[in-house]
């Protein structure tokens, strides 16, 4: 099999990470979602759950301290050259993604993955849509709870990735010309979605 | 064969016209591209140049006008409403790629279809990204200009395209969310796009 580092950008609810999940198994290559945020809370002292909200979305104080450039002192971790928490996690994230591209291939869940390997030839970039009343509807599944709930916390997810990712990379999230492929999970359900990637990435074969 | 209305939006010099027409072709349907710009323009009165030109690129003065909403006495046709010209040109689209869709399958290029059809169930909604140097090649191939002037006239038409369509749809033209898949054709090759297309839509079955 030739080399392939798949990345997956999606939003909150479409069953990305069961696409992702179910690409690498297929392909029998790892996959790097939460595991990835394991490796940068090892490496950064931090824990899982802060490189998990603050490697991802944007948040009131975290937007706050990008912007007045201040440190966060209540953090007990070194601090390279003053850097605010998120973009410390990223620097973590970065460092880890290209490590994690030059060793082989392998399938690489959201944290800008995309941007951060652009100019890799041996990448395959996915963006996963979805309707937002399926988004709500996979949401309420898995959690159990309400409906309305269910579509405030997906809206507010979307616009917290979409707030990072521009903080990050200074483009717009979800926009079709920065990925290879962009697929919707509600028109085309998730087996669909796993075999069109297959196909694009000539993986089938 | 199930009844399907294929939607392709394009930036422009990506191949998204030979995508089209080979989709068409494929599955023995009709392609709507310059046909569209004809039919608009007998029905309207106006000049296939003039239903080609305001009907899918902002210009200066349809801007200014749109603005002003002042409507364009200069041509000789009856305008409803006093509507300005790219939306006098939008409402005959509308109609027309209505009543298409209602006739049966087809592939349609460009002209807003995706938002026009979009609370149909029976389309498919494609977007066609490439990179830039791909399709200021393919623009110099085609029209024997230098490559300065390609990418000049790329951009420019991307600019107004997208201007355009947000004029229309209130909607950021070429959002992954508002399409059901979206190609890179520089990354995946003109004849691969078509093939997905036809995989997704299960055309290939």
């Amino acid at each position: 099999m030739k080399k392939c580092i798949i990345t997956i950008g999606r939003q909150c609810g479409n069953g990305g990470h069961t696409i992702g999940k179910t690409v690498a198994e297929r392909l029998g290559i790892p996959l790097y979602d939460k595991k990835l945020v394991q490796i940068v809370a090892e490496r950064s002292g931090l824990s899982a759950e802060t490189v998990r909200r603050e490697g991802e979305y944007s948040s009131a104080s975290s937007l706050f301290t990008s912007v007045s450039s201040r440190g966060y002192s209540a953090y007990s971790v070194s601090q390279k050259d003053g850097m605010v928490l998120p973009d410390q996690i990223n620097a973590y994230q970065t460092e880890l993604i290209k490590e994690l591209a030059d060793k082989g291939s392998c399938v690489i869940v959201g944290r800008c993955a995309d941007y951060i390997l652009q100019e890799r030839r041996d990448c395959f970039h996915v963006f996963i849509a979805g309707e937002l009343k399926d988004r709500a509807a996979r949401v309420i599944e898995e959690h159990g709870i309400s409906a309305a709930a269910a579509r405030s916390h997906v809206k507010d997810r979307d616009r917290r990735r979409s707030s990072y990712y521009k903080h990050i990379t200074d483009q717009v999230w979800g926009m079709a010309a920065n990925y290879d492929l962009c697929l919707n999970s509600s028109k085309l359900g998730i087996d669909r979605c796993v075999e069109l990637i297959l196909a694009a990435t000539y993986m089938d074969s």
